[in-house]
């Protein structure tokens, strides 16, 4: 089974804003065993659109498009596969309805304009949206199947996963791939590569990636098989070995990010959490509370930015301050401490740095952090400098600060 | 001048390869004056291949192919766009002359396959490519141009900065493309097209793209003109009818996101900022740090994620909380007032909603948010709600924040 991929969106042609849709959609649909074999981004241009479209649906056995279902004129991705596959285009009532219905909810009155959402594709069937006012469409002919669905993402992706893959799974049959991530934060790539090399290298089956971002980095284990669970068994002869290479490092293979585990520990352990940040001013609370269900854990947080702060919130002794200034040892532990305090909490993390671009010195460069964990068990220090720029020694910081309370949640060693 | 691109190969079709060529030329193309309508990745595929370049010939005044130039049987494109055009193809001795010349320069035996890098379009120029083996060819037919250039970026970019940039700028007549964007935030997407499509519409140079996104719209103006002044002057023409329809709505217009405009208010105004977060968990607190040099604004952020830390931290009245709930008018104005108060800053904010995805109930819904505002000038408060999940919603709030915070620093009147 082939299939064509169409990004509509001038916005997407630019060379500001990077396309994203389609390289989630050949994971999804290569896990399927279904490849892709073309990726089309096109302008919002009905003749264009047309053309793409009918030349993607008479090479491919299934066609999918993104974007271009919105109210607005530049809209026109209904319009152009209903003129690319000779059909015509209706009003449907229904989904009409479910349109103002939706309007109604968020107490926002509808403009005439959004009533285009509404028009279907002859003989397509409505895909419903439920996180947003475009609705997608289903179309076959001629044994070919054709999908639009809204661009955002958050919109796209579970339209995909619960309304279009079913199909596909049953389309595809055959050979399936699957795909394990293995998350291992604060530690460089160089050195996760350096470890686990000599053990991915003697499989050909599973394939390994390695993908590093701030912070974090990735193995990506794809194996195929002829069935999913002897792909899956493929696949854990291999992390079994990563494992072993890596020992407690691996905080998820399960797609879950690190606030999510960190926030499970908490929860299973039943322990509270107070943060005290500074350079990160306020990122690793606006990450863990990303995490619903974040108040069971959660119980405050500061961002004492200034030293005043410090001092009035978190009882940081100003003697203290003056002497060994807020980027050190002392005053990270001194605030991880008074968010406990102050808090009542089990634990308590305080993070103080100087992100950047400005304040550093040479004894005190940018990018350098102190992160301290206190708990029941005494108090954890780690000093680190991170390279990049203010927004990457930021998000590392929180990283750090997350892999010492996982460590420290499960008993292991500090970092 | 149109623009359509391919680039050609199947390792590009994985989801774990980015393409890049496409989008360096691109950006290349946009200084030239050349829009770039439609980007299409294809397989090592004759038939696809040969589709998709007749496709891209038949809409575009300008098609650049990069890859599946070299010597394997993977490499069509020379087959396909001869096929595509409907010409023949020959093998050209001195281009081969050339290849066996190159190899006997690194010492190397040519192998046969080789040969195959020496066929030459009918009627296509060879354009050399000093820097590997493959020579990109240039065909011109109906007015059109097709460029096959070799996929490595190392010889495609010089090769087309040296051999396609001269020839494309002679025919793009020396037009220039300008862009600018106005961003309003915390406006729905079809209520900012109901307001500005009158005046758009007017015009067809600039040409207008409207992108939504969480708690933002941004417009994307296009013109073009004989000289990059001229071009500023059609979008000034067009922005200043949409900054009419709009009034004080648009929050920049020179790239600026929303946290950096309120920071710059800020302190042109040396004006001290305090702010008091629940259900945005320290995100607008991190979102405001992002920006550098934040230290001379913010003095610090509360995230009172329990009940006792807003009683405790902010002094909100207990009584209050029980009688109204977290979740009220009352008490984010409380939360602003305590911020401010306890931190003693001009300004305080205060933020409490319901996140989700759970939490709701038929009063107070998944996604009710309350934003207040205190200053000098007294209290102001926004009740909204947002749709989407738990991570739009909190988003959302925060540019309601922001908004509320510029619109108050420039003394517009409250959302």
């Amino acid at each position: 089974m082939k299939a064509e991929l169409l990004a509509v969106g001038s916005e997407l042609l630019g060379s500001l804003r990077a396309e994203t849709n389609t390289l989630w959609l050949t994971e999804r649909l290569l896990e399927a065993g279904v490849e892709v074999t073309t990726r089309t981004t096109v302008a919002d241009d009905a003749a264009l659109l047309e053309s793409a479209l009918r030349g993607a649906f008479s090479r491919a056995d299934l066609v999918i498009a993104t974007g271009g279902l919105g109210p607005t004129e530049d809209d026109l991705t209904r319009e152009a596969a209903a003129a690319g596959l000779g059909r015509g285009l209706h009003r449907d009532p229904e989904v009409l309805d479910a349109l103002k219905a939706r309007f109604a909810r968020y107490l926002r009155q509808m403009a005439p304009v959004n009533e285009k959402q509404a028009d279907v594709i002859d003989g397509a069937t409505v895909l419903p949206n439920p996180r947003g006012t475009a609705p997608g469409q289903r179309i076959e002919q001629d044994g070919r199947l054709l999908f639009l669905l809204p661009g955002p993402p958050g919109e796209m992706k579970p339209m995909f996963t619960e309304q279009v893959l079913p199909v596909v799974r049953e389309r595809a049959g055959g050979a399936v791939l699957r795909t394990r991530v293995l998350r291992i934060a604060a530690m460089a790539e160089s050195d996760v590569d350096q470890a686990v090399a000599p053990v991915y290298r003697t499989f050909t089956n599973p394939r390994t990636t390695i993908l590093g971002a701030a912070g974090q980095v990735e193995l990506h284990l794809t194996a195929e098989g002829r069935s999913g669970p002897e792909a899956e068994e493929r696949i854990e002869a291999l992390a079994a070995g990563i494992r072993q290479a890596l020992p407690g490092r691996i905080f998820s293979e399960d797609g879950r990010e690190l606030p999510e585990v960190v926030a499970g520990l908490l929860r299973e352990r039943a322990l509270t959490l107070a943060l005290a940040e500074s350079c990160t001013g306020g990122l690793l609370s606006a990450r863990v509370t990303e995490v619903p269900g974040a108040s069971a854990f959660l119980e405050r947080s500061f961002v004492t930015y200034s030293s005043r702060a410090k001092i009035d919130e978190l009882g940081v002794d100003a003697g203290l301050l003056e002497r060994v200034g807020a980027v050190s040892e002392e005053v990270a532990s001194a605030m991880a401490a008074g968010a406990r305090r102050v808090s009542g909490t089990d634990v308590g993390v305080g993070i103080t740095g100087i992100a950047g671009p400005d304040g550093g010195t040479p004894e005190k460069p940018v990018g350098l952090v102190y992160v301290a964990l206190e708990g029941a068990a005494g108090t954890r220090v780690r000093r680190a400098v991170f390279p990049g720029g203010r927004e990457r020694v930021r998000y590392q910081a929180t990283q750090v600060a997350l892999e010492m309370l996982r460590r420290g949640l499960i008993g292991l060693p500090p970092l």
